[in-house]
């Protein structure tokens, strides 16, 4: 059975208020029908985060009923489950009545997590049969116990898709600015939980990557969605499963219309023919002028030739003078007490105390379990 | 052929905070499934106003989902059109796949409305060929020319579905407090216009009625949605389409769990058993004390026998002197001149010169036309 795992489409997100709606158009209704062609897909699973918020734009809705529609044409078994972007009960609309077109889009399980099991459906091949657990984007505090609630079949061929942040002790995340640590580790789920899936299709980190054994893998969004993503490599996963334990892994770059890419430089040097000639002048750039005099209406130059320039940054001795204060974008990458102790320092101008600082390491930890 | 025509379903509509989901539950989930069992009904139409925002609540989207499987069991053919407070882009998710399952949902026709044509879909019974078109909610001025747009064989059975404010010279509308008029009338749109169709299942206005004949009907809504609606019988509209022209309507009353209505006179009046013991003291209640004497505790008090008191007025010599001023739910009763010149009698103390009341005149007009 050929599968093919997509997760985070964000469908309707803006970067820096440019709307992607055009690239996601192109990857979910012409690149992925022709990897789907190409590879023999079978199945499809979408692991999480469809939309880029629980309101999404007709736009986006339109866009997504398009991609289900030509998946429906050309006989794909979908499965989707909810991310922590979307809306679980808006997202089920119709999952009932869907169910016989073969899409399968998970329901919600909020109202009583405790006694809820993992939905499951059946697939059959050559191989015999495949079990498809549909997990809904839970609190990780919950994922455990829905997972032992759940009668699963160790001699079966059983595919989870869920969408958590998992972890595996010596293996470290490949994340991008949004994707925050906390403090202790609370919410991130050992990837030993999923012992019971020959295959766990993850999403919700947005660079592909497996964690712990090749098996268990975040596909990564579909597109670059912020420049702290312009370096890593997105792409279709393909599963090809066979017998149990028998699964190969391969994966095929996406390309967009676009890609999106950080220059830095003096401003002469980047609006250089030497310079732009060699790349997509219609990239979605993010440009970091280096020159040390005062740049005259940078915005306006760079945009003449970088058409999709989205950020602007000035880097220079007077700038990093300025830096000292924070850049904004780091505060995402401290955790809770770190930042406590800046506030705490910049407030007072004293450090905290040992005792001081046990204490909020207990009112962090406590808030993060509620 | 039989047929149910429903209407203004508001889903998620709350009324003075309270919501009325479990009332609509209470109505589509059961009440209507009985009276299309009972009734032998193999066709639902419904007009628009699915939802009452056009970001319905998940709850709101569970329910007219749990709706759609429930008639789905059942084997109905639903046709579905979006109206002015539905979003159309939202609404129209899946509508290909559903198409499927007997389940038409109109797509937007906001792109190009002016080459725009209506949608249609052919259905069968023992007298022939049935033409089901659908018109999302428009632009009174565009209905039309989208008909106009449209082949349509008059020797054919011919039904719209539509949500326009229709009127016919000669009739009154039965209008709630909420259902403007507008100057000049230049948002209704005439029956002539329909004429091509056998029946036209109408949504918009809330009280069921037909406009000019009797096959141009509103069904109404499902439930009464505002203190001016007590009056209002709601129905189930069935239709019995037999050969062109042979059709016949039957109401069926809607039973809602608990009614809306009005009470009004001394408080403890209507705190006696006397008064209150023929009534459900669980419908909705707004009322209005007469005592003369200041009333202590008022709400509180009547709730404990109306314990679905929504809203509470006074009215005495007192309140009667007060409201000189305005109340503010008359202001939707008048139309723009009226509340304009009203508006300028209060900031000028002078009256509109008729050349003044000319120029506002045009300008009202000319924006109503936009």
């Amino acid at each position: 059975m050929r599968i093919l795992h997509l997760a985070d489409l964000h469908i309707g997100k803006k970067v820096h208020s440019y709307s992607m709606l055009e690239e996601q158009r192109h990857i979910l209704c012409e690149e992925t029908m022709y990897v789907i062609r190409d590879n023999n897909i079978e199945v499809v699973l979408i692991a999480g985060d469809i939309y880029d918020t629980p309101m999404p734009s007709g736009q986006a809705v339109e866009l997504f009923d398009e991609f289900l529609t030509l998946l429906n044409e050309l006989n794909i078994k979908v499965y989707i489950i909810p991310g922590n972007h979307d809306s679980a009960e808006r997202m089920s609309f119709a999952s009932d009545i869907l169910k016989n077109n073969s899409i399968y889009i998970s329901k919600p399980l909020n109202y009583d997590v405790d006694n809820a099991r993992l939905e499951s459906y059946e697939l059959c091949d050559e191989y015999g049969k495949v079990n498809i657990y549909l997990m809904p984007y839970l609190r990780s505090g919950n994922v455990k116990e829905i997972i032992d609630n759940t009668d699963i079949d160790r001699n079966e061929r059983n595919i989870l898709v869920a969408h958590q942040f998992v972890s595996c002790i010596g293996y470290e995340n490949e994340l991008s600015d949004s994707e925050v640590i906390s403090v202790g580790g609370v919410d991130n789920i050992d990837v030993g939980i999923f012992d019971e899936f020959d295959y766990v299709a993850l999403g919700h980190l947005h660079a592909p990557q497996h964690i712990g054994r090749e098996t268990v893998r975040y596909a990564g969004s579909i597109l670059k969605y912020s420049f702290s993503e312009t370096d890593q490599k997105k792409s279709f996963t393909i599963i090809d499963f066979r017998e149990k334990e028998n699964i190969s892994i391969e994966k095929i770059p996406v390309v967009p219309i676009n890609d999106m890419r950080k220059i830095k430089g003096p401003i002469n040097k980047l609006l250089s023919e030497d310079i732009y000639k060699d790349g997509n002048v219609n990239d979605y750039i993010q440009a970091t002028i280096t020159d040390e005099d005062e740049v005259f209406d940078a915005m306006r130059r760079l945009k003449e030739v970088y058409v999709n320039l989205l950020k602007l940054d000035f880097d220079n001795s007077r700038t990093r003078a300025h830096n000292k204060v924070e850049n904004i974008d780091n505060v995402e990458k401290k955790d809770e007490l770190t930042l406590f102790k800046e506030f705490f320092k910049n407030r007072t101008d004293m450090e905290l105390t040992e005792d001081e600082e046990k204490v909020m390491i207990d009112i962090i930890n406590g808030v993060n379990k509620v």
